[in-house]
């Protein structure tokens, strides 16, 4: 839960449930209600400007399907719940940005909770919005926060264009195709996160600093902010092929297998990018300490090399009154000799000891 | 289980089961037992004094509440036990203000116990009170240690307003209701740990030192201590919804699976708290290194380029009778212009391998 | 399986399954069996001195408490066994003191194995012994190893004053009593065990050491111990509850599961002692780290300034004809002047980067 | 899932299910159908060139196997599908060439995937291809994607030759040898692996270096990914033993309980790999930091012993007037035998402190 | 899996299953085979010499226990396999001396494959041989590889001098016996095992060194192999006591749940071992840290006390004409006197600060 929806959430408290407080932040400014009632012959699509149209919706022989945009809207919200019959915990949970993906039945409908997944233009930081789905007889209802992008786009042509068997199935074959175009969605944004893990493993290999670190923790950070957005998922898609609901025709379930299985793919693909990240953090530790490494032989090469010179020196800097080499005619080139000599033993054992 | 708790719980070792003892702090001086009887018509409050009045209580028609505020006095809750109807081992739990949550089916009652959280006023620190629910028929009890706020006093104020639907519904409406209070509170103190962490998260990049180490341990510890507050409260809530218990009314399942999302998204946020806090660690180790690291390059340049030319002073500083150099006329510039070379060549072997 | 169990244990190895060796310390001299007769009028109380008298206790009405201190004695073991007609295999494991906490049913009777817990004199070390009981209709025989302190004082008491209710209940009641007498006597133990945590926490922050650390990972050590005699015993009490023998009434259920709390409790406070001694691992660890980052610092900025000012002098000693400045007039005071002023730098430097 | 994998797939976001684009790399240029006919007495043996041919070789009392090799060509797959009665699905996941192992049960017919390995021929490094299995009635579709080695043509070769029961048993018993195939191709892979872990073991005694790291830890991601195309594949085998479908007779479930069993001991293998990776990291870790530590102390012998000697030669090096040591016969060796008695009275520290 | 076994098994690759090929080390020269016939009369002993015999030993109503040690003569097992109508993956599967412990039901008889331990002569290294039982209704045959000892002998000897019950038990106890006589063996393994523990223990303390570290991590590698081999027989016995195969009686039960208590203990044990070795990995990195520690601080307090003497004793080496202080009459002890008072509040400072 983000900071700001835990700010707006702890200030419901005390107030009784079923009350409507819109959580998250505002994305839109205008509601959209765009409804398609579509069967195997006709298609007309009208956009909804007053609630009370909604009654009209109910009962038809044909799926209609109500998109809503933008979840701040309170009392236009309530109304529509009223007039499709929807307990007020369900609208409650749609105001309420910040669910996890669940599924919950309520014998007329299923109440579907999905997170969509944006990337932020930028920095690529992955963001998600929560898209509710309600499942009935003859109608589904998508709510959406509405900040950018429209996953459902690619359905709403299969169902002008009669693509596919999207027209010939009913309501809840509707509700799959919208899963599936919240999962495909997935994929993309996986596909850019994978580009940026790579670029970071690159930049580790050529240039590792502490920003590098930062960026490891963030991305790791964002994968476990991924997989809870979609790890129960994979229980509400399982939820839905167990359930014995008459809202979801046997047909559908191989459908259902297969967005399940993608799901999988999702969460697999997040744990390798998660493992690589863990693995860049190893690297990234022991290329330091490596650099550490490196400084000190180099410091402990020269110091120990010259340490013992400077010692010899010193010696031969003495005052003392009597000291014979002195005034020996070779005195001093002996000295440079063993300077010479003591540097290049140190050389050779270190050299040998394969310090240097 | 805390220290002073785990002192008196050990001191009743060897006393039979359903032995009295106050388990606990003494929170409040007076015990103050608030009567709430109400059905959708009418609505009465009295304090009870004398507990022999509890006899009247039972059996009514209408939905009453007592609340229970301070668990110290031991005979008054086991004359209120008799009178319900309780078993002495509910009466001995209640006392023993470190159980964690639990539910409990005695057949005519449920047994419920939660932990409300509290935030200690300076510091910030998280510690948590015992709440005891009896869910009996038409009767609900709530046994608080009574230290400070009161997280149900929305609850009465909705029950004398008839706000929303309380007094349309029975007692396990109401056993929700408080229930879902407490939980509604744990937003409110989650919020503010959130801003310690971040407050925290701040400190860490802008001048982390020994006592943000101390600090993150803290909170960690925190975030086990909530965890196991909160953990077993979504088996409690996930008990009742399965119960077949003739106390718990069909309708009133909605709203307990909504509390469970809640508690699920109370335990979501501890462990986001948590891996946040254990980046921290990695993030706060791997700083201390890097200034580590920091000082030892200094130290690696400024003793690598002076040893040799130290060296060099020292070798022309000997007094050998015999040493040419030190008579020819530009001997002493050649030397300077030596060092100078020398400092030279290693910075720039140093900006090169970039330890600069 | 400690050391001294395992050498004996490997030396049963080939024997046939029944045959009784006993593994485990010689704890006591003198084997003392203690009977207690009661119903809920009349309770006598005898010592058993020839083991034939055990056909005597069997098939009475009343309940039958027989309490053996020491389990060496092979011999009286096995004729006792014969006599309640217990499994060779029962016998063999009362002797095997290495037991892990389980429950047995053999039909006429159930085979209870507890670990009791005791703490070393002075070290305060935690060590356990075996507690086996027997179950049955109207008896129950329970086996102790004898150390030192007896936890069923208490009940023992309580049977002879008839305090609480348990002249009243059956055998399962007592053997619930005795359950109940070593889990609490674990709370007193751990009150100790949290006493030393507390005492080397303190002695982590004034004076941290390598003893520190070996008392750590001895403590940590003893946890796991105490986990691993404590764990099982979860497994075996609601064993106890869900089991449908007819040794069990209904009525025990609800101790049981209180019993079953405070098992739960007692493992909640081993874990939080672990978690608390990891913490301190990391903390010493760390506090290790930072001593020897200090150390480095101090040797740092000392050899950072001197290096420098020593290689001036050194090149001011150099004994080269012609070098004017030796003969300056203010040579000396300005060399003075120059070193000052580069120890300054240095200083404000490593102030400025906050390594002083 | 591989980069390129989740490229091609997210850019299939927003077609609708069962749309077939194909996934993966196109690995054989020519798609090869090699249909194998055969019952206890005859074997027919031909290539599959119009796929309309398909319709012919259905409802056929014998076993038909039809193999391919390459599955890039959709619009031949599509065909085949429809002459087999394929759900589109089906074909879409065959297309999808990164699949985890499964097996979905479509009534009619089983289908199965699996993952054959491969070993990169230079670097030895493991690839993975999608290996699809229809199990029919009278029939088992084979659909591998071509790119090397054909771990088919032993089970080909032993239909032929009617060698073991092959022939004699139904599809079923073709479908369990052909993932026998597979598995058994597993063990290959594995000893080639174990070769490397190997190898690289020695390396890290010999001359452990940052290769070595580099090394670890692409081989212990290379066991990630392994194990992540085996680990599925025990319930694949598990499925298909306890599935009642018709289409696996009694029979065949020992040789299942067999390729199980083998399956466990490849993921066992893999365990083992991944311990001996992450206990040479510790090994790698801890000799790079015995090294350092190593170097460590001929810094601290060299300069300790040093850095005293030096300054005594300073001392004598002053240039004060009234310094009568100067003067004296035998100060000149005196300092010589005092430079020697604490070099030596070092050694000794050291040695003694076993720090040499 | 092992190397050598990966290798043998990698090259079946491709056969059909059934085939048979010797798996393992050829262990041991010649084959025997030891027929055992009893019951509680009687009880014959013989040689088996030719397979053909087998036969003969069907059907008859007493006890046959066939003991075959050495596996390698395939033909000889082939024979025996269809004699006693075993399957052929049985016969198989004796052969492939590479299987964890497993039970697997074949209706007529159970396969039970178990691990014997035995201990390397010198280095005390465990390793581990397959034992193969199969039992039938009135027959139990076993399967050693026949390296070293004979841990059946102990239950040869006990049905030879008819000791226990074992002569008027069946053929389901002899198994049980087996079995049992492995796991004792078990013990005495573990024994050893904690001698070679405890020995390193105590070498930590005294002398640790990168050897340490190696045994450390040989020995953990042991443990997990010991894990591997131990650890899936509980499920082998838990198995058996579960299965309602009619090939084990109900009183067996009572001895395969004392077997599996056992099988508990020994994992139990060999988890403490891994407790341990982890922790003796931590002190040992420790202590290597806290001698780079130790080192570090005599060369920061030598070269802190030092480096400023010596920067003194330049400054006053330095041939300036005019440097008052070299005339001066107590210029030369003025300069011992400070440098004493250098080094004593250098020393001072760092008896302080606890780095002494």
């Amino acid at each position: 839960m983000a900071r700001h929806a835990l700010k707006k959430r702890s200030r419901k408290a005390g107030l009784p449930p079923g009350t409507l407080v819109h959580i998250g932040e505002r994305k839109t400014d205008v509601i959209k209600a765009v409804v398609l009632d579509y069967d195997e012959q006709n298609c007309s699509e009208s956009v909804l400007t007053d609630y009370a149209q909604c009654i009209a919706l109910r009962g038809k022989p044909t799926v209609t399907w109500v998109d809503i945009e933008g979840v701040h809207d309170i009392e236009a919200l309530e109304r529509m719940g009223h007039c499709f019959g929807l307990h007020p915990l369900v609208v409650e949970d749609i105001l309420n940005t910040d669910q996890r993906p669940k599924i919950e039945d309520y014998g007329e409908y299923l109440y579907i909770v999905l997170r969509m997944l944006t990337n932020g233009s930028e920095s690529g930081e992955i963001s998600s919005e929560q898209v509710s789905l309600i499942l009935g007889e003859n109608f589904v209802l998508s709510f959406q926060e509405g900040a950018k992008g429209d996953v459902f786009e690619p359905v709403r042509t299969r169902i002008r264009n009669s693509k596919g068997q999207i027209r010939k199935l009913g309501a809840d074959y509707l509700a799959y195709s919208l899963i599936d175009a919240v999962v495909d969605n997935y994929f993309i944004i996986l596909e850019k996160t994978g580009e940026r893990v790579e670029l970071l493993e690159e930049t580790l290999i050529s240039d590792p600093g502490p920003e590098t670190l930062r960026l490891i923790h963030s991305l790791k950070r964002e994968m476990v902010y991924l997989r809870k957005s979609v790890w129960p998922l994979r229980e509400v898609v399982s939820g839905m092929q167990r359930r014995d609901s008459i809202l979801i025709r046997e047909s559908t379930g191989f459908y259902l297998r297969d967005v399940y299985d993608h799901t999988i793919q999702v969460i697999d693909t997040i744990e390798t990018f998660r493992d690589m990240l863990s693995g860049m953090l190893d690297i990234y530790l022991s290329s330091i300490s490596n650099r550490t490494n490196a400084v000190m032989k180099v410091l402990t090469v020269i110091a120990t090399i010259f340490i013992p010179l400077t010692w010899l020196a010193g010696v031969y800097g003495m005052n003392f009154k009597n000291m014979p080499e002195l005034s020996w005619q070779y005195g001093y080139p002996a000295v440079w000799l063993a300077m010479l000599a003591i540097a290049a033993g140190m050389v050779v054992y270190f050299k040998k000891k394969k310090w240097w």
